[in-house]
């Protein structure tokens, strides 16, 4: 899960948000983008690519907090165009039920998520895109997976934090787990 | 919930439909077309219209058989095809997941949908639309209502065998239940 | 939704909750206490009474903050506990995913939820009761309401927040709303 | 999918049902029976044991028809009931419905589900479960397996029909899936 700057007037400053880490679960979205047939079928989901300081590969769903009086799905808007860009055409879902909730726990092993930095809660959907993906940020790539790759150990092993349960969870929801 | 004309091979004859309706529940589906503004949000809700033999108007949400061999999602493209055209562009969502089930009894206040003909059992789906509705069969129109329209006494009373309750747990389930 | 006093270690002072609310959204629960007959079938709704320092009657969900480093399914538990009482024997669903969520804003009319102090995402939970409520807080009382009544003006307008919406998604989800 | 001997009055024939079978597709409910914790956490998993005419052994679901003017948590209850025994009491949830539905075509590889003899259409629920259960009918056991067994691939091989799949959506629904 990325942490943008975050500098627009009315957002919390880093020390202020670091202050309030170590005290409050943080609510937090996280996006399975899907491309899918006419009538609706999963044939891909799309995973981040990220290259850490240190020179690993990881793969990661769009993911991001929710600011203060913004509404779950425009969170989910912004973080989506923040990660494929502009003219990814993002399908959000009518209910704002989520398939699922994320406790991501600074230790490992309270659940099958985990964050060192935060007590995250993350409202989990499936967004289907129909548009073009330019992920745009530093070192981001897209790449797109048929739902039998997503789920094989290989993609599961790159993907950190239990973001690879959300995904199984995700594809299991669809109706398109291997 | 309308009866289209079966006549393609593999179907159903009437008779034998008949015969089958009498002795097993028959599994439907039930589709609330609506649009949706760029993050997701319900603002519209799409309703047949319906003349009846006697001139009585009636509203009710897109419906039908599930065939045999036929998938949900297919039954589902197969009858917004029919009553919204060719160019509506619908959206089936990802999940095969109903937000509800509606069980249609032959006999009325035993569930709150009622069927005269048959017991049904129908899975129901919120189906965003974003192209062009040009409903195409017998006197029928659709016209589209605000969430607050689509709950009003005004509108309910003119839904039958249950559907106005339907429409209100689909509007419960966008969040848009006034 | 009540504020318990938290005076534990870890959890907030009152000033830095105030601090924090001005400036984070923060994650709740509510819960709809139900009474199901054996098939699973709701029969009744229960909300607590509670009476303002003017005097005014005021009906309410089980509703409370999510604390830091605790599992969703543990705030459920401790509010339940804290507000019918330590035999009231609830049911807390097997799957975390909420019905619906709500999002009160401190302005009114964002959403159909509203709450003056804070910016608050409520994950909402349907919770069967299997034993004797005892609230046991602050001028509480709980009653159980049929679907029927729950729904209706007399009890909805004794709702505040929007919780009165909030029920009548839970009445949908449970297949209820008259 | 076992199909229970079935002569009471107005059901349908073993002749008329091979009929309708060939025609239609047919209704049918699945449970996955579980124990859960105090605060809802899945624990254990049930799974009943078959023994074919050939010596096979194989695990299923507990499964089976709607009937004609049956409720579908009637027809849950029921088949929970002939599977599980009388005093196994199981806690069919509050809304109708379902995780997921399961699409058994008569031929392989149309979806994940399979059932050579009919086209089925199943509603899927989890359904908790407190009391003693004793399997009653020929041959059945009922074996607790905790989730991680259940996802292994030494119990989902001895599933068969897509009721592997359909066991690891429900563990994904209850968040439990390794």
């Amino acid at each position: 899960m990325t942490e943008m700057t975050e500098t627009a007037p009315g957002w919390l400053s880093r020390e202020d948000l670091e202050l309030t880490r170590a005290r409050m679960p943080i609510i937090y979205v996280d996006a399975v983008p899907v491309r899918a047939d006419a009538s609706g079928v999963v044939t891909h989901v799309g995973l981040l690519l990220r290259i850490g300081s240190d020179g690993t590969v990881s793969r990661a769903l769009v993911s991001g907090r929710v600011l203060y009086k913004e509404r779950v799905r425009d969170a989910l808007m912004r973080h989506l165009e923040k990660d494929l860009g502009p003219v990814a055409l993002p399908h959000v879902p009518a209910s704002p039920q989520p398939f699922t909730i994320a406790e991501y726990f600074p230790e490992p092993d309270v659940t099958p998520y985990h964050d060192p930095r935060q007590h995250a809660i993350s409202l989990a959907y499936v967004v289907p895109v129909t548009g073009d993906c330019r992920p745009r940020q530093d070192a981001l790539d897209l790449v797109w997976f048929t739902p039998e790759e997503a789920a094989s150990p290989m993609v599961q092993q790159e993907m950190i934090g239990g973001q690879g349960v959300l995904l199984k969870q995700a594809l299991a929801y669809v109706g398109c787990l291997p």
